[in-house]
């Protein structure tokens, strides 16, 4: 019998957070506040309870994991390492591809790696409710479990569109005892002018992030604090333990050299936190594309500018360096609700601006042509943000193939899609198209970017 | 940190299935014909491949598990075997309570178990297509996923009532690439004659076994059979996988007896495969309580007679041993589709003749109110079945509170409830009530069977 996934034992769970700010040849620029200016940390403090902000900030190599954390990730981590070897054979490829399973969280993705550490710092802060924004409703989820397995009071603040069509995902949540409602709403001011202005819009990450920033800062009981499954720095640094896991585990599959490190990426977070590590290794030299994927409808990396810009639409949040579409951009309604967003990670922004990544942008039809070749092959479900990473890795394979190289993938598998099962429904159905986002719509997020703040391009040359 | 789960390694997956009808000091009668006489292997030709005939009257001890099968079972086996560490906590109980988790498959359940068997068999038969019925949805998603592996085609009729209660699960299939319909459905005679008689029927798993097992003996060319998730004895074989794996994690753990061994029980598959390995225990002097739980709302196990009956409405099966409420019984639509059965696994029934196990009946309430003590506490959320089992397991541990005892439980969590969540909602919207069977009803099967043969009852008063 071979081999077909690479297990750790609870024991084995990384103890330690890694943090790539300690590495990166020029960590990202600092958030600047509404004048213009580097933000302190007391700025952020009506946001975020203080040790996370402490978190945001520091350039730590290594951050060491509470116990109480490690207790709560070890209902599913660390999550099996899987070698795709039936598609493998399907595609006929010298390619050996793995894959970390996130799939295997109570929620059904990588987000409780996050979630889980948030609700407990805000807890030992002395928190009591947490407010969120979610899209396809994968972090909502996350975060409706952690605090439930925490005692926290959670509220969702859920894209309407997303809403709308996984109807399910709200159901998870309350059932963990959440408060899920469609964004915009009308129970924020932000929720109510977005609402006179478009009654009738799908949402967007960047109204939904405002109106939960929004509840959070006007609690006068001061114990409630806003928390977001993506994009800053702490985020990144909670998930990299999926990374830190597989390279235990491919050494424990005897493979010493990886050559492709592949992830959907739409805020950033489970990507950074398969490939942060990897990229440390290509900082010390190693030969590896690091490639995030986007959908081409929303093509944030690809297409967008490195600018300074608001993480919200309402331009509630600092400025943030990074590659944006505009904070009033709404992304045309995919089923990778996960990957409408935008703006991206600044510190996966940096790793673009210096070469470290070479992003690239997919269709929809291609990913979910990509999600049923890997459910007839390899069995589970992909989520349709994942779906954009299989899409690549099949590329990647078949040009292994051609080449006749033996390469060694390594990929995402940042959740399933047993939730997601409309969107395969409408692709079924033919229902679904491809949209290449026209360039003007790209003009007018420039736009508006043009009065913010420049930030400056460093980059070193070496990648 | 305290070990929440204990992990096999692939190459531990236990290589042989355990066959209980070895041991039974009494086993099953012989299933009867239409003329009152025991059938022969060839009467079910029509429906089984003979390969797998011959596992169902097997009465080897160990039969081989082929390496092909154990290839594709390794995408998700050996499941792990949970310590409910923080439902302990919340109950304040000194039992110490363990859980296969089966969710962990593709599709979520225990079912692929005995689906990817099923499918490898008919296949090395010749078969190039497999018919068959569903009720939750769980039964038919496990063989569309194992016909995809495989490469067969794939029919499925899915019980009317769970049809429209989870759309999901029908996409699931159609992700699989299989052809799923509503049963009774215009497509075969026994579903016509139903229609006919019951336009609004919510249908039930008699009717649309019926259905599947009159598509499969029909098709002219003979390349079809008909696959079946539960009862039978060589679906009860195939599921042993679970509970040889279970009783090598809990001595990996340090236990040396266990208490009590607990699962929900419809057709009987998910209970057989954690508990006949404990039978064979029992068997041989350790003392185990063996509790199969179902709905009193369907109380096959604990208020129907112990009789010869048919397993289908239409009657095309051979009569079987079993405990059974009539083969017209139509169960009320609660939201545990897989625990609406009329009949009763063989193999179980003779157990409970024996005294071997004790079954018990609960109503749904306070199984979901269970199911949202469990999500709450472990994390995971439980399918409406797989919450009878744990209603159980939470009088299990109160009772070991009560007697001041450290019991050791065990239990299937036969799967996950994500494809499920509208039962919830139907719950948290206080929608659900509880029903028992009035007498009536249970008086109505009795006199159904009444003109069948009576099964003698064997049973050595031992237990």
């Amino acid at each position: 019998m071979e081999t077909t996934k690479i297990l750790l034992d609870d024991n084995e769970i990384p103890r330690q957070w890694y943090n790539l700010l300690a590495d990166l040849p020029n960590p990202p620029l600092p958030p600047l506040g509404p004048d213009g200016k580097p933000i302190t940390p007391d700025m952020l403090a009506p946001v975020f309870p203080m040790n996370l902000i402490e978190q945001e900030v520091s350039t730590e190599r290594w951050i060491d994991i509470p116990d109480e954390i490690l207790q709560i990730l070890s209902l599913w981590r660390p999550s099996p390492l899987y070698r795709a070897r039936r598609l493998e054979k399907a595609l006929g490829t010298p390619a050996r591809i793995y894959y970390k399973n996130e799939g295997v969280s109570p929620p059904g993705s990588h987000k409780p790696n996050t979630a889980v550490p948030q609700a407990w710092y805000n807890k030992q802060f002395g928190i009591e409710r947490l407010t969120t924004e979610t899209g396809a409703g994968q972090w909502g989820s996350a975060l409706a479990f952690a605090c439930s397995l925490l005692g926290l009071e959670c509220k969702v603040f859920m894209v309407r569109i997303s809403f709308d069509q996984k109807p399910f995902r709200k159901l998870m949540m309350q059932t963990w005892g959440a408060n899920c409602v469609a964004s915009p709403s009308d129970e924020t001011q932000a929720g109510r002018d977005i609402l006179a202005k478009m009654p009738n819009t799908p949402g967007s990450l960047g109204i939904a992030i405002s109106e939960a920033i929004e509840q959070a800062v006007t609690d006068p009981t001061g114990k409630t604090r806003y928390s977001l499954g993506s994009v800053l720095n702490h985020v990144m640094l909670h998930q990299t333990i999926i990374g830190q896991e597989a390279q235990k585990q491919l050494a424990k599959a005897g493979e010493k050299k990886v050559d492709a490190v592949i992830g959907c990426c739409g805020g950033g977070s489970n990507f950074a936190g398969l490939a942060f590590p990897f990229v440390n290794d290509k900082i010390n030299g190693a030969e590896i594309d690091i490639i995030p994927v986007e959908p081409e409808s929303c093509p944030t990396m690809t297409r967008a500018p490195f600018a300074y810009d608001h993480g919200d639409t309402a331009k509630m949040t600092p400025l943030l360096p990074m590659h944006s579409l505009g904070h009033s951009f709404v992304p045309p309604p995919i089923h990778a609700g996960g990957l409408r967003y935008h703006g991206m990670s600044p510190m996966i922004s940096q790793c673009i601006v210096e070469g470290l990544m070479t992003p690239r942008a997919y269709h929809q039809l291609k990913c979910y042509e990509a999600a049923i070749t890997w459910a007839r092959t390899e069995g589970f479900i992909p989520a349709p943000e994942t779906s954009h990473a299989i899409a690549a890795v099949i590329d990647e394979a078949n040009k292994a193939k051609e080449e006749g190289k033996e390469k060694v993938i390594v990929f995402n598998w940042s959740g399933h899609g047993l939730m997601d099962l409309l969107g395969y429904d409408a692709y079924f159905q033919g229902k679904l198209t491809d949209y290449s986002l026209p360039q003007e719509e790209i003009d007018k997020g420039v736009e508006e970017l043009k009065d913010l703040p420049k930030p400056e391009v460093h980059k070193t040359g070496k990648w």
